[in-house]
């Protein structure tokens, strides 16, 4: 047998695995859990990538905000300025800067409640709850209100929760976990954050 | 001394140590080569986060698919119909599906002409490379001819590979590596790709 011909041979196999293992899937009927967690590059990046996607097939997108409050980022000039995405920045900047617990507490519970709002509300097929593992973390909110959140909304909404430190009661919860590896990073080599890159 | 101002005394040696570390990095004045890698979902919808990042603060932006030819993408639909991107789909599909490996390699090479065009140009802040590690990884392309062309791009240009399987030496070259581990994923537990989440 020739090398085309084996070639061809073994694609036609792993193509009728491909169909056989897709043909056995099922199509869960409700939105599903996704986690974006671990301290590599990417995690907020591909939910907005996965923005991107829903609004490609014409769904409805909602983002919350919970840390980057008064930073200018593109993603969200970019998706203010094609008033594509229900957008709440409802943090008021990374926790070192304000320096008030109680008003960070304040602020992650507003956003949470207009994130429940979002997500029961029937009309989003993804609400994308940024940086909301590090509100955990800080124990600006309990696990237990955010999985009653979760629980809450409408069937037909998937959320996007991202963030490094994901709590394991999450976890268990979520359809899918992602963990960002750091192999290598540009801060490392000192470099600064890149407009249009990191931000 | 209250916990209120405990924090506060946290928080502003955290913020004086982000100060102190921030200042001491430096613009490189190039452009940068990201990969994302690894088996977990991400490496794509990573890029194409990073992508929407870039058009926010008015960079100019290519996209070449090396795999995902006939596949409809809710990316691919957002971006060209929007307008926003220079993008090229090059790929006949997936290689299971053409079972012709001269065929594959031709429409490798070709995808990568273009991806070299792109990045010579002087035109682009950013250009993607979707998939590209696949490409190198089935032998369609040398690891020699990705890092010639990285090379004989343009100082603006950062360019973002993605795909499972980056090669080590394209590793050794880039300023970021992040490697999407996947902890849990719903085709696991029978559940079929989503539009909107998955593709």
């Amino acid at each position: 047998m020739s090398d085309a011909q084996d070639h061809k041979k073994k694609m036609q196999q792993v193509q009728a695995e491909h169909r056989k293992k897709v043909s056995e899937k099922v199509d869960p009927g409700r939105g599903l859990v996704l986690i974006n967690t671990g301290k590599g590059k990417g995690k907020s990046s591909a939910a907005f990538g996965v923005v991107v996607r829903a609004l490609g097939w014409g769904q409805t997108v909602a983002v919350v905000q919970f840390i980057k409050g008064k930073w200018k980022s593109g993603e969200r000039l970019f998706f203010e300025k094609h008033g594509l995405v229900t957008w709440h920045t409802m943090g008021e900047g990374f926790t070192w800067d304000t320096q008030d617990r109680e008003r960070d507490i304040a602020a992650a519970k507003a956003a949470f409640g207009k994130a429940r709002e979002l997500m029961e509300s029937g009309d989003y097929d993804l609400v994308v709850l940024d940086e909301i593992n590090i509100a955990l973390r800080y124990e600006y909110l309990s696990v237990d209100e955010v999985m009653d959140g979760l629980k809450a909304r409408s069937d037909r909404t998937s959320v996007f929760l991202t963030g490094r430190d994901a709590p394991q009661e999450l976890r268990d919860r979520a359809d899918l976990v992602t963990e960002m590896t750091e192999e290598k990073h540009p801060f490392q080599a000192g470099i600064k954050a890149q407009r249009g890159v990191d931000f």
